[in-house]
């Protein structure tokens, strides 16, 4: 379940048709992107966009990835992605997810994804001292 | 590292340029694909088609995914996804791989899928006897 | 350009970062999808909704597509997608598209589908009355 | 139907499960990806290959895409996609394509793109003549 003690992002869209896949739900790999839609938004409104993170010099590849999945979701079901941060380390971030369906609010899928902070050449380095503040701040832009 | 007590299968092909990301490698949601790829081919392999599979009347959906990160890979690398059998039980199937690059046999990406066997109407069941049988096999048809 | 002299349906959507390629921008072949996810758009908007029709007993099937890129695209960029019907036949329907930077309003990929009516064994088929009428009002459910 | 006064390239592969929808046929917007997939292997054949176009500072952004769908494809068959160049001018490169089903021979999909060479820093230009030559030739790389 979400954490009620930190700030948690939601982004509402719906399934595209492309999505799905021959046994009629959204195929299982579509969540990853899900995911990274939820954690590109939750950086958003803290005000930590990812392209000025690019545009910075850095990188958060992502080194493992889970998914749990409960509830098939479909075509052209409106979906709700939570996300937050779940683990802030010297040079890792661990963000956590939910995809819910918006009008029930029935978790459909949980994850998460870990990312560790490299520079455009390719090494492992400590993520940047004003960018850790926002993550770990884990609120609105203001807050 | 993939086991040498059971039966590993190889699939090889080329990463497709579409599958790149903005960092210049395949974009991590891919290798869920990959992975389907792979146990596709694992079933052929042992006769155990997944669209005979469905014919019959069954799906293995999707329970869990899990993929870890360890060697970025770009177009127009050639790769070897390995899949094997990691537990059979009575209603799941646990599927391991290794996606490694095809020349240097470097292992980029690891992970596992659990699946669930369920009816066309989405009811959870007990794998079919032969069906359970052939994926227990973890070996070639003949085998 | 979008036509003025019928009803033009707007989707407006940020670029997913799964969408580019190691050119840095969107891959050519997402249009087509953020195409469909145009025309799903305007037929919920004019109420025509495609899943109302796949229940119905029809599919649309794509006949044909093209595609003009003219300005690359980039996450995280956010576009509006333009939709209308372009041709209304007794088994075909075209709608046209415009991909356009939200913000300038400039047109970035335009492009056309050509689809036809078929039943769900595959017979093509007239376009049922109630929706052809649907679709040739062009208009809001209420117009 | 593939020209036979010039070189046609072949390259031979298994639908993937998540390249289906709801239909249970391949998505359209897929053929797009297999279009490329068979330019690449056109221009890899000829020894042209597109990765090292790209780092010898040369773009071929894509202008126009066009696919007509005849006959859908499903999960697991086994198509060939076939390539060869339809025109070749100063700046631009249209290659033409044919998905086929790899047993029968039946025509699924075919199509064309149309190409522009860009530099990197994307101002048009004319495509160096060492690589004219070598899509102009049309042959494999002994040709």
């Amino acid at each position: 379940m979400a954490p009620t003690d930190r700030f948690v992002s939601e982004t509402t869209f719906r399934v595209r048709y492309a999505e799905t896949d021959a046994m009629g739900i959204v195929h299982h790999s579509v969540y990853i992107v899900y995911f990274e839609e939820a954690r590109s938004h939750y950086s958003r409104t803290i005000g930590a966009d990812y392209a000025e993170f690019e545009r910075d010099g850095y990188y958060l590849t992502v080194g493992e990835v889970h998914a749990r999945y409960m509830v098939p979701t479909r075509y052209p079901q409106v979906l709700t992605a939570r996300c937050w941060v779940d683990e802030l380390k010297s040079r890792t971030l661990t963000f956590a997810y939910e995809i819910v369906d918006a009008e029930t609010q029935q978790v459909c899928v949980s994850g998460y994804s870990r990312h560790v902070c490299i520079t455009h050449d390719g090494q492992v380095c400590k993520i940047p001292d004003d960018w850790a503040k926002r993550w770990s701040q884990g609120g609105p832009e203001s807050g």
